[in-house]
C-alpha cells in the first residue's frame, strides 16, 4: 500500500506548527477584542450563487464547488452534453461551494441578519478560505484569513483606528520593521478623471497596481493594450513618479488633481488620517502614501491599505473601504471598512526572523514514568499535579526507562518524576531534563519549582 | 432581490453564540492540554480515496465531494453515460472530499508522518466535519468535533485517564448529572461467540446498540431479518436484561461468558477500569456498564465509551479503542484509543440548563461617545484605555447621543464616557449603564473601577 497523501496545496499542521499558528491568532484576536470587534463565524459552504460573480472571471474559476447528491445529480447529468460550457456544467452539478474569502460571506451575513445587528457593526472572523489556485511557495489552496470590519459608519475614525490596530498587532508580534502603505480609491478616480480616461478606471488601477512588480515599461505596455490613449499615459507618468514624504506627496498631488473634485476629496481623507498620526506617533509602523496601491480588488471606494515587511516584500495585511459591499445582496448605503491579516505570511516572517517566543507553556511540564509497579498511585499522583495546574502525563506503558526518557526529550517535557524507586516516603525523585540533575522533592516543592 | 440564505444544515454564529461556543472549546482544550495532548490540524479536504470505504455504504453516500476542475472535469464528463452508476460518477467527477470525521484523517496523519512522531502520540484536534445527512434538530451538515486520541499504547491506563478527563471536562462545565457508559467490544465478541453467531458480530452489535432507542421487540425483529438464529436470540435475551451495579454486572457476565476467552478478556479490562475508580472517586460522573453500547462504529476493538446527560438523553461524548485503525493505511499493530466531544449537544445542554457563565469579559467594557468636537483627543483616550487592558470603543460617528447609548445597550457595554462636556480638567464623566449613575472620575480611577 502506498503512503497516504493529502490534496495538492493543503497542509497538515504538527503540534509545533499549531502552537506557533495559535500564537499569531491569539495576538491578532487580542487586538481585535481590545478595539471592540466581536467574533462571528459563517459556514464553510455558501450557496454557489452567493459567491459567483463577486471575484471576477478568474475568481469564479478558482472557487471549489461541491457536487450535488442523489436525484439532483442524476437529473443534472441527463441535461449535460458535449456542447455545454464548463461554467454551465458547474452550475448544473453544484449548488454549494467553499468560501473564497471572508468578505463576501460577511456581506451576506450582514444582509441576512440586518434586523439583529446594531450598527455600526464591528465584527472579526478567523476562518479558513479555499482557492483552487496553482499552489506555490507561500500560496495554498486552504489558508486562514483574519478579518476585522466595521460596517454602517462613514467616519474616517475607523480608518485611523485600523491603522492603530495594525501597528499594535505587528508591534506585539515583535515585528519592528514594517510599512503601512495607504492610498485612496478617490485619488485613483481623480487621476483617471484628469487623464481623460474616466471610463477606464478599473483598467488603469489594475495596471498601475503592478508598477512595483513589473516596472513602468510593462505597465505602459498594459495600458496601451487596454486602449488607454497616449496622451493619458503621458499625463500619468509624472504622477506615478511623485516622490517624497507623505505630506510632500499630498501637496504635490493637490496641485495635479486640483480640477478633480473626487480626487481632492480623496486627498483630504488621506490628509486627515496622516495628520492624526503626525500628532499621535505610531509604535513601529512607517506610514507611506503609495499612489500605485490599488490591490486589484474592484470593490474598494475609499481608503486602500496594505502592510509590507522590510524591503517591501509580500503583503502581510491589507484592506480598505467599500461603500457598496452589501449592495450586491440588496442592502444599499451601508459603508464598510476592514482589514485582513495573512496568517501564513506572518508565520513565514516570524520564522525567518526567529521572532516566535517560547511557546512551551501550553505543553506538558511533567512526565511521570511507569515502572509497572505503582500504576494506580502514579495515576492518582498525575491527577493531583493536574489539579494544581501542572500539565502532567503519566507514561501509559511500563516500557524501558530509556524509552520513556526519550519520549520526554522528543516532546520537550522539562521535568520527569521517577516512579517509586526512592526510600524517601512522601517524596519523589525529580529529574531536570535540561541540566540532567536529579533530586528528591516533596509534592509541594515540585509544584513551586514547576510554577516558577 | 431576495434575501440571501445559506445551505441547508449549515449555520451562521452570532457574536453571542461564538462566545458560548468558544467557552466550551476552551474548557475542553484546557483539559486536553492538562493531560498532555498536543494539537494538530488536518486539511478540510482529503483525497476522496482516503475517505471512501471507511464509514460503510451509508457513510460514503454522506461524504461531501468536491468537483474536479478544468481538463480533468471535461474528460470525466465525456466518459459518463446513462449507464454509469452514481458511485462511479462521483469518483470520476471528484478527487477530493470534505472530511467526515476527525478519526480517519488522524489515522492518515499518523501513517503519513510516522517518522516524525514519537509514540505514544497524544493528539487533540478541534475542527469541523461535514456530513450530507438530512438536517434535523441538533443535527447539522457542518459541525465541530473535539477529539483526543492516544496511539501507540496498549495500556488500559489510557482508558482510565480518558474517563478522568471526561469527568473533569463536564465538571468544569458545571454539568453535575451525567453518566459515563462503558462497554467492551471483546464482551460483545464473547456474546456472539457463546450464542454461536461469531460471524455475525457486526449485525449483532449494530442491532443491540439500538436497544435503548427502539426497544427489545424491534431489536429482535432486526436480528431475525439479519438471519440470526432463534436459539441465538433466546440466549441473547437474558444477557441484555442483566441488571445491577457495575460490579454485579461484571460478576453475572463472568458466569455467562466463562467459556469465551475473548469475552473474559473484555470483562477483565472493564474490571480493571472499574476497580481504579472504586478507589479513586470521580468528581461527578456516574460510571455504568452498558452491555448494549456498541456505538455503531465498526472499528472499535476494546473499550467503548459514551457519555449521556440526565435521563440518558443524547450522546455528549463518545469513544473507544481501535486496535487496527492505521492498518487501513498500511501501518499495522498501532493501537489507538480516543474520545470525541460533541460541542453542539453540549451547547444545547448548557443553554437548556442555563449553565453558561458570564462571558462578557471578552467584550467591550467602555464606550467613549463622540460629540464631533474632540475626536482626536477621544481617539487618543481610547488608545490609552486599551493600553491599560480595558477593551474600549470610540463611537466612530458624531451621531445623536441617544443612538450612541442605544449602541452601548445593544452591545452590553457596561460603561460609557461622555466626550468632553465636563468643566473638570483631567476628569471624565462616566455612566454606569447598569445603575444609570453618572459621575466624574480621573483616568486612573476609571481603570481601577473597570478592572474590578
Amino acid at each position: 500500500m502506498s503512503k497516504p497523501s493529502i490534496p495538492k496545496g493543503t497542509r497538515d499542521f504538527s503540534p509545533t506548527e499549531m502552537m506557533k499558528r495559535n500564537y499569531i491568532f491569539d495576538v491578532i484576536q487580542r487586538s481585535f477584542r481590545n478595539y471592540g470587534f466581536k467574533q462571528i463565524e459563517t459556514p464553510s459552504m455558501e450557496n454557489l450563487a452567493t459567491l459567483t460573480g463577486k471575484y471576477g472571471e478568474e475568481g469564479d474559476r478558482l472557487i471549489f464547488k461541491i457536487l450535488n447528491r442523489g436525484e439532483k445529480l442524476s437529473s443534472a447529468l441527463k441535461n449535460i452534453d458535449a456542447s455545454t460550457s464548463q461554467g454551465k456544467i458547474e452550475h448544473q452539478l453544484c449548488n454549494e461551494a467553499l468560501r473564497y474569502d471572508l468578505t463576501v460571506p460577511f456581506a451576506r451575513y450582514v444582509v441576512q441578519h440586518q434586523n439583529e445587528i446594531s450598527f455600526p457593526f464591528k465584527r472579526y472572523q478567523l476562518q479558513s478560505v479555499w482557492r483552487a489556485d496553482r499552489p506555490q511557495k507561500g500560496r495554498y489552496r486552504e489558508f486562514y484569513q483574519c478579518d476585522a470590519d466595521v460596517v454602517g459608519s462613514n467616519s474616517l475614525n475607523n480608518e485611523i483606528e485600523f491603522i492603530s490596530l495594525i501597528d499594535e498587532v505587528f508591534s506585539d508580534l515583535q515585528i519592528k520593521d514594517f510599512t503601512i502603505k495607504v492610498n485612496n480609491r478617490k485619488v485613483l478616480s481623480g487621476i483617471s478623471e484628469i487623464t481623460g480616461e474616466k471610463d477606464k478606471l478599473i483598467d488603469l488601477t489594475v495596471a498601475i497596481d503592478k508598477l512595483e512588480k513589473i516596472g513602468e515599461e510593462k505597465v505602459v505596455e498594459e495600458l496601451v493594450s487596454k486602449g488607454i490613449s497616449a496622451s493619458a499615459i503621458e499625463q500619468l507618468k509624472p504622477i506615478l513618479q511623485i516622490k517624497g514624504t507623505f505630506q510632500e506627496k499630498i501637496t504635490e498631488l493637490k496641485g495635479v488633481l486640483a480640477s478633480s473634485e473626487i480626487g481632492m476629496a480623496g486627498l483630504d481623507e488621506m490628509q486627515a488620517v496622516f495628520s492624526f498620526f503626525e500628532k499621535q506617533a505610531l509604535k513601529n509602523a512607517k506610514l507611506e502614501l503609495d499612489m500605485t496601491l490599488a490591490r486589484g480588488l474592484n470593490y474598494y471606494t475609499g481608503a486602500i491599505i496594505e502592510v509590507v515587511g522590510e524591503q517591501g516584500t509580500s503583503s502581510l495585511c491589507g484592506g480598505g473601504r467599500y461603500d457598496d459591499l452589501t449592495g450586491i445582496f440588496g442592502l444599499k448605503n451601508i459603508s464598510g471598512v476592514g482589514i485582513s491579516f495573512g496568517a501564513d505570511r506572518i508565520y513565514d516572517l516570524l520564522e525567518e526572523k526567529d521572532l516566535f517566543p517560547d511557546l512551551q507553556v501550553h505543553t506538558t511540564q511533567l512526565l511521570i514514568t511507569n515502572s509497572g509497579d505503582n500504576e494506580q498511585q502514579m495515576l492518582v499522583l498525575a491527577s493531583a499535579f493536574r489539579r494544581e495546574g501542572i500539565h502532567t502525563e503519566f507514561y501509559p506503558d511500563a516500557s524501558k526507562f530509556s524509552k520513556q526518557l526519550k519520549y520526554a526529550n522528543a516532546n520537550a517535557i522539562p521535568y520527569v518524576i521517577f516512579d517509586g524507586k526512592g526510600n524517601h516516603p512522601d517524596s519523589y525523585e525529580l529529574k531536570d531534563m535540561h541540566s540532567g540533575e536529579q533530586h528528591f522533592h516533596s509534592f509541594n516543592d515540585i509544584i513551586s519549582l514547576l510554577k516558577k
